[in-house]
């Protein structure tokens, strides 16, 4: 592929159509795809995708519901349209991600816009269609006309019929949560397994009584792996799928504001883009880039500031409930500016003091992080949680034991970068109040990035987590953030839509249950191994892997917990969750007692050349390699279910004629996740690219390989050909 | 009256009381008012008011229902009490305020508080009782406790039993405007008048079937007047008042936020003071200031950056449909940073343009005004109506034709400052993201004061516009605009409840149907002999009067509305309804031909040392006399509804011994509002303290008379005796 730089032969063609005759086709660059479009006797535009001549959608509307409002006419967006034309053209580019997978992303399509109108209202709309090879993309346009000017979306109509009882890996719909455990079933089974896979969260409000989160991956019968997300959420309520049992239907739900209503619009606006990813090959899936591609380029001029960050903190260490956010016992109540801390007894729990702060500075230096991030550092931790507490959090006032002049200090004589911590109690305005004092804060204390945490019911109350009041919150965060030079990681956020393209100082989010649950009852064992298939197609995911001590009643004996993962998998999921923000959120004391498994993630990397997917099927397994940016170091990582799973790895990625130091991380053959989880083994030896290795990881298992180019034959003295 | 200090002279005494010997009485210091405070058999608080063995408020419960939530026991704080203890002492000092209609205040009361137990849920509520020669002020206070530490109200359950069928002036119960016309009737039939009194608004909620808005004026068929309102406003939401019209008994209802609750409570914390005012003397009511005392002190410590402001502006030019807002027709969509304004064709009658606001400058100089007002100098007014658009404005980016900078400049050469205009279009998360930046421009332009306005329905939606969601926003605005060194002037924001004692930055409010209803139709005609009795008990409006051409369609032939007011009382509300803050409203030439009588205008002040209420009926009259701060300067107003008046008016006031030049501005024998508004009379003379004089106001009409202390016999010369 020579297509280094963006080539646009856009050739747009436009005939008008009516009637019968509103067919249109559209093929993907390699002709592996077919959709086509159609208008039925209601004058409701229709869809449907094929893949090598199989049914991936079956014929589904499009349209939208609108409120009748200011409008002169109440007929919504979903019927008596005409098509009134087409547009056609294709595109061809490379483009360079500020980070990512690999060093350049080609965005290759085939392009279709039809032009609806409705005579009834004289209004117009277009839908848009992007044909890539490894799937389809569509959105709604609405340009600025005399009858569509503002309008209130009722409901968004978008149809997603599928073609048979797929097994599905799928989430309750919610409009405040996606930390679910992901329940695994046929499509029919869905209603049956709702009510317990909807299980409690501090804030949720689960869609009843059959919907499902995206992305949504699904495999067919025949071997067909589809996946239904979205692209370029912004200015627009999150998109969930109501699925109709009886026909396999799913059907576009948007998450409501506190009156009800879907969105508020002005034209010309568009939807974000609905995408189906679809390969008979699961890898395919995990490759696709469609929703990078369908997002604009980056908004930043300077992206220097923009770096990949590996962290520990002062985290885990309160998520097992050995230490606390807290820094006293005596309050239920505190009113911030009125409580006065220093006259409060400390509880002796409060991990965020600056003596332990220091002590995760050192290691963080003593091995070579980028970064510290603190939790429990300001005041309000004592009443913070699910009150619906206004004033929550100010973001500037530390505890008196975090004296943060000292820790700044401390951290710049070390080269560490501080990690802020934004709990905002999902309080919002509050946080919206504080923002601008509270970044400048960071700025002027050696913090260049900030965790920002919405547990809870959001403030302005009624709003939920992911309609298009929050939505335009957490984007106007991370715009703000940019304007001090801060990078963001939001918990608790939208997932994401691949706007880490436009603004890539959106880091990592959570958006999904993460390792913290390992600390709660645990993850299922093969959450690793979806993941990728679901929470990641949107963007990174902060997981926090790199847990060594799995059970938890070792840091709090009352936390019975465990984490469903061998130790050996802990090091594979820094290669197989991609994320250019990564975590080492064991504490240190955890990992001094394994310092030779601990040297896999000193040295893996985070950001990447070359990405290698060479093994996947969701639920089961999957097994990834990666090139390190600018060098010729790969990182292989496995991740397997309770099942385990035997790789048979050929390392033909490898540069030919060249050795590679490898050294292997797996779990002993008696590992377990349940019985055993801390049985490893390393390996070191010798690869080439015509190396092929029999790698077993344990059930819960999964195994890690660093791999680095020989700089000369002495450096192979002493090693087995692997 | 030698308080010129503090004086404290509480008396706390404790005592248990329970069951039947809950009954507790409380005096006004001067004895007239008696307060009688009783639980009934379901452990519910009641309490009872008297005025001169009169039955102001018959046996009234009082209590809240609060959500079960998070609390341990459902029961809601309105029964099941018993009186723990008693607590009484009496107070009596003098203040000083910023500025307004005295010098000094004397806050002079006698309290009790009662301490109420709930023996099932071990949790205790007090009732605190202030009782004034005026009248009355209690209020719920929460102590921080085990049981009690956050709760939801569901609704305030405070009673006021009204003792007969009285008269009263009232507007319909509305959680979002307060800008209807005043209904006098009996209160049995106000729920057959309640469909025609609620009149359209914007954004309007009304509470239907029968609620009225406080401040709430009643008179008895005994000729006792009564006001019922709330001082303190903070945190909390406001308080609108059902009617049972069985028994005449009113009940709190609070405005609900987004879910329907009524208020979010974190203990330690107290609801806003309830006031009954009572007298038999209207002028009493006028006179009391019990919602200032009930107010804590100033919170500022430098107050020299507070002025009063007389001001004229870019206003009703656009109000009577003459000029416009926004500057062009070309859009009915505009983005803000996308819409290229200089593109589009100036509409030609867009009045904030640097050549007509310096010619406001320049009239504010010649005259004596202190600022002028613009409104409409920045983008975004195509489109900011009814349309609930976020991000409608930015408040720093002017028109094309409005030179910021030009106008800075040339106001600060006239000695004149400049009045921001932001309208929000009650988005308000848009108006708090642009706050600081927005009142940092205009301290860089030369703005001291801002008037801001809420037309729409709120954004965040559901919110709205007298829930305490919102009341944290007007009072966060004067705060932050305090920091500024900015003065605020809040249309469309709720009621004033005497918070401009604390914060004496906040100089205005609207909230009641101003002066800009005189071109949407008419006020009625006694509007201004009733809103000194309803709407001013809480603090200053922005009345914006002064109109001399009183019929519209002199300004705009297609306006047919006319100010229900002749010329003359035009003049006498800026002595009627007191402000700090006081527009001359009409446009320059207007006053150009009536340059005798705008004299009243530029000679009156805006702060008191001294009031007298000389005559009072709301609904008939009022007449009103006022030492301008500092001088010995008097001014006199008179207001009158339909039926005109006839004042015999005793200068008693004056300083004994001295002979005073007066100017008084009357209704010519003829006038009328509606026929002839414009017939007035100028007549200038001597006034002493023995002065009496019989002066007529016409249908709609009034007089103003401006008096200053003589400085020798030779400023008498040819001056009769008036």
């Amino acid at each position: 592929m020579n297509l280094k730089n963006a080539m646009l032969t856009a050739a747009l063609l436009s005939c008008a159509v009516w009637g019968a005759d509103a067919q249109q086709k559209l093929n993907s660059p390699n002709g592996n795809l077919e959709m086509v479009f159609d208008m039925n006797e209601a004058g409701t535009p229709v869809y449907t995708l094929n893949f090598k001549q199989k049914p991936v959608i079956k014929p589904s509307k499009l349209g939208l519901t609108v409120k009748p409002g200011e409008n002169p006419v109440s007929t919504s967006l979903n019927s008596g349209f005409e098509l009134t034309s087409t547009e056609t053209g294709s595109f061809d580019e490379m483009w360079q991600p500020v980070w990512g997978e690999e060093k350049e992303i080609r965005n290759h399509y085939n392009e279709m816009a039809v032009v609806l109108t409705q005579p009834e209202t004289e209004r117009q709309m277009l839908v848009r269609f992007r044909l890539f090879n490894d799937g389809l993309g569509f959105r709604y346009e609405f340009p600025q006309q005399p009858n569509l000017n503002y309008f209130v979306i009722e409901e968004e109509n978008t149809q997603f019929a599928m073609a048979g009882d797929h097994k599905a890996f799928w989430i309750p719909g919610d409009f405040d949560t996606q930390e679910y455990d992901y329940t695994t079933s046929k499509l029919s089974e869905i209603p049956g397994l709702m009510e317990t896979a909807i299980t409690f969260n501090t804030s949720q409000t689960p869609i009843r009584p059959v919907s499902v989160q995206t992305a949504l991956m699904m495999k067919s019968d025949d071997g067909l792996y589809i996946n239904l997300h979205e692209a370029a959420l912004v200015d627009y309520s999150c998109m969930h799928l109501i699925l109709n049992p009886e026909n396999l239907v799913f059907e576009s739900c948007l998450t409501p504001d506190a009156q009800g209503n879907k969105g508020h619009m002005q034209t010309d606006c568009t939807s974000p883009w609905r995408t189906v990813i679809v390969s008979d090959d699961a890898r395919d899936i995990l490759a696709s880039r469609i929703t990078l591609n369908l997002n604009e380029p980056c908004a930043y001029e300077d992206v220097s500031w923009i770096t990949p960050v590996k962290y520990v903190g002062v985290w885990w260490d309160m998520i097992t409930g050995k230490g606390s956010w807290a820094y006293t016992n005596d309050l239920n109540s505190v009113k911030l500016g009125v409580t006065d801390y220093t006259k409060t007894k400390p509880n002796g729990t409060h991990s965020a003091n600056t003596a332990n702060v220091k002590r995760y500075i050192d290691f963080a230096a003593d091995h070579g992080f980028d970064a510290v991030l603190v939790e429990g550092w300001n005041e309000g931790w004592e009443d913070w949680f699910a009150m619906s507490k206004d004033y929550v959090f100010d973001f500037v006032t530390p505890y008196p034991d975090f004296n943060v002049a000292e820790v700044r200090d401390y951290a710049a004589s070390k080269g560490i970068k501080m990690m802020m911590h934004h709990e905002t109690s999902a309080s919002v305005r509050n946080y919206e109040r504080h923002m601008d004092k509270a970044y400048q804060f960071m700025k002027d204390n050696g913090y260049n990035s900030v965790k920002s945490g919405y547990v809870g019911n959001i403030i302005p109350r009624g709003e939920h987590h992911y309609g298009q009041f929050m939505n335009n919150h957490y984007l106007y965060a991370v715009k703000k953030a940019a304007e001090y030079g801060v990078m963001v990681n939001a918990h608790e956020a939208v997932r994401p839509t691949g706007l880490c393209r436009t603004y890539p100082n959106l880091i990592g989010n959570e958006s999904a249950r993460g390792t913290e649950y390992e600390s709660f009852g645990g993850n299922n064992t093969d959450h690793t191994t979806i993941l990728p298939f679901t929470r990641l197609i949107g963007g990174p995911m902060d997981y926090t892997p790199g847990i060594f001590e799995t059970r938890c009643n070792q840091m709090n004996p009352e936390n019975n917990s465990q984490v469903r993962s061998t130790l050996a998998r802990q090091l594979a999921l820094y290669v197989t969750m991609y994320s250019p923000l990564q975590m080492a959120a064991d504490i240190p004391e955890n990992y001094e007692r394994f310092m030779d498994a601990f040297q896999f993630i000193k040295d893996v990397a985070l950001d990447w050349d070359e990405t290698h997917y060479l093994e996947a099927e969701p639920g089961d397994y999957l097994t990834i390699a990666r090139r390190e940016k600018g060098t010729n170091n790969w990182f292989v990582g496995c991740t397997a279910d309770e099942n385990g799973h035997q790789s048979v790895v050929a390392f033909d990625f490898l540069e030919p004629g060249k050795s590679y130091v490898a050294t292997i991380y797996k779990d002993a053959p008696d590992a377990n996740w349940e019985t055993n989880p801390q049985a490893y083994q390393i390996e070191k030896g010798v690869l080439t690219n015509k190396s092929k290795l029999n790698l077993k990881a344990a059930s819960g298992g999964g195994y890690a390989i660093s791999i680095k180019e020989a700089p000369d034959k002495l450096a192979l003295n002493g090693l087995k050909k692997l």
